[in-house]
């Protein structure tokens, strides 16, 4: 926890003014509400220069909008990831026009979390030493199947090629799968699978849980053989991203699910901020987002800044997967794989599950993957 | 965990439609998203039944808004808070014109969690018995300060007679305010000050924490004697609420920090759904919002609905306190107390911290108070 006293945290926010407001006190108000909570002048002077947001720059960026750079002594995130979701954007979440775009965590910062332990080069050994072609990713769907019937979908696209078979993530411990006769089943049906094709086919079960109950389920996946885990942050904390990149020797591939009101507008966290620069440095090797071209509004620039945060140089920290979901076509994979590059991974369901055969239409993505990608 | 198999999770949905999209389509996707996120048909025949969402009613409220009322099998959230979550809002978060207006949790979910162990009555109970006027909180900070200026202040708003002092949201276990040493300190300085006016002020210090850390700062909490506690669980997860009413006799105060895109226009849940319907059953004994006449926008409807919300009959549920804060003024608390009701807690910081004296400060509140309400 050693950090050097001068090191900053940047922000940049992105600011809609109200008619008749004026940057330098919106962005005064940012700094306050980050921090002291208090107006002006309500406290001691030495915390206006230890505590107080810094302005850094601020600059005009069309019609009512302002970039406002705020700097803060690294200290205040001092206790870990939920003061650092707290500095970033939280009471400012109940303000009006006020875009994170930018996160600039210094080197002792992010040298206290753990970083992505695979990423994508891990990831890729992982997966039996894929390289030239991006990564396919699926899920044993929907929940109220029984264990027998996920693992019986998860035998399926493992025969058929998928790189990594996961859990959906409304799949926890029900009573239609309990978890440990779940887990058990769909990895069994996966090695059975590699057997028989000579495949390396990983299975992620879906580890979320309540308070408490987190630690089992990752005990309960080790010993059945996972190799890597899905969560849903959201849902329990971004924390918990770090433990297990930290406690466990785990692939960490993080769902999106929750996340979804932060990514709108004029007033939230940037999907490249939330997913590059806040959730990879805690340990994600893998992380889903909602592509364009699927069934959730979102645009190909947004895709692409999620992609670069994800994979861009950072300090120590590995490059992560970008997982591109939430209704990619098979059809346009190939399309998908010319816009962001083979270093993304793919998670193909819906489109998938259309056809008649779940082997053969995993088996067709696979090859028109490989051959698009000429490997 | 036993329930009826019959018993229906209902959620109502208010659809904000774009131009040429049908009503019955949006929330038949919602429907689908919520739970096989599948397209039609493609699962089994009894998962239609026993799994996908069931719309109960639809009706148009306005030029292109449709009220659709969604059920859902109680076992879906059978997995516990961070399942209920997920189905109530997890994917859709994605979409567009997605608001949770209503949640309707069947007596069977209702019990599995523990609801306020104190709520209105008893935090009433806790703070000496008092009646016939609202309660009265305010914080120590701001974050910077060490853990005896902390001290001090709270021992200035204890004599003040304010009822229950709290750590400010951005007080966690940073270098300048170590939380044991604090902690020890503010409890101290309250206890001080009751025995010297024989008032009943209650110490909550702020006790989220990194994943695995929570227990220990509630026992250290426990340990210095404290009632109550101080949570941020959108920053940790909604179901450290349910850790806490169930694994601790602590009061739980609840703060909103983070959940504030949630809350915005047609897209998120209702103040009043988030903070009564979902966060109360919990175990929440209190949950601070920001009010309107604060420093945030919000409406006074919501705030009234949020009030309703909290303290209305609700099965086993006892009611919990809506503390109003985000700004509210000293000298609007009669005001207030005027139009939200005595079963409120203010929550008033600035506006105390601005004047020369914080205990003289808080004094003059509680009379204003008290003569206000007569009591």
């Amino acid at each position: 926890m050693e950090q050097s006293p001068d090191e900053r945290i940047r922000i940049t926010y992105l600011l809609t003014l109200a008619e008749g407001e004026m940057p330098e006190a919106r962005a005064r108000a940012v700094a306050l509400e980050q921090t002291v909570e208090l107006p002006d002048g309500c406290y001691p002077r030495r915390i206006e220069e230890q505590v107080v947001g810094r302005l850094e720059a601020l600059e005009q960026r069309g019609p009512g909008r302002w970039q406002a750079i705020l700097s803060f002594a690294a200290a205040l995130a001092g206790d870990g990831v939920p003061q650092l979701l707290n500095l970033v954007f939280g009471n400012v979440s109940f303000q009006r026009g006020v875009l994170v775009t930018g996160l600039e965590l210094p080197s002792g910062v992010l040298r206290r979390f753990p970083g992505p332990r695979y990423g994508i080069a891990g990831i890729r050994a992982g997966c039996g030493g894929i390289r030239g072609r991006p990564l396919l990713c699926s899920a044993a769907k929907p929940q109220g199947l029984s264990p027998v019937e996920l693992a019986e979908l998860c035998g399926a696209l493992a025969k058929g090629g998928i790189d990594i078979v996961k859990d959906d993530h409304g799949v926890t411990d029900q009573a239609a799968a309990p978890f440990r006769e779940r887990v058990e089943r769909c990895q069994g049906a996966v090695l059975e699978a590699n057997a028989a094709t000579g495949g390396s086919t990983l299975y992620f079960p879906h580890v979320t849980a309540p308070l408490g109950g987190l630690e089992e389920r990752v005990t309960i996946a080790r010993a059945a053989g996972c190799r890597g885990v899905l969560i849903s942050p959201f849902l329990v904390g971004l924390d918990t991203i770090r433990w297990l990149a930290e406690s466990t020797e785990l692939m960490v591939l993080v769902h999106p699910t929750f996340s979804g009101t932060l990514l709108r507008g004029d007033h939230g966290i940037a999907p490249a901020v939330l997913f590059g620069r806040l959730v990879r440095p805690l340990g994600a090797d893998a992380v889903i987002y909602v592509s364009a071209g699927g069934r959730f509004p979102i645009s190909e620039q947004d895709c692409e800044a999620i992609n670069t945060s994800l994979r861009e140089p950072l300090d120590h920290v590995r490059p992560a997967f970008p997982v591109a979901g939430g209704g990619v076509d098979v059809e346009r994979v190939p399309h998908w794989i010319d816009r962001y590059g083979v270093d993304t991974m793919f998670l193909v369901g819906s489109s998938l599950y259309a056809q008649a055969d779940l082997e053969t239409a995993s088996r067709r993505l696979v090859e028109a993957v490989r051959e698009h990608c000429d490997v």
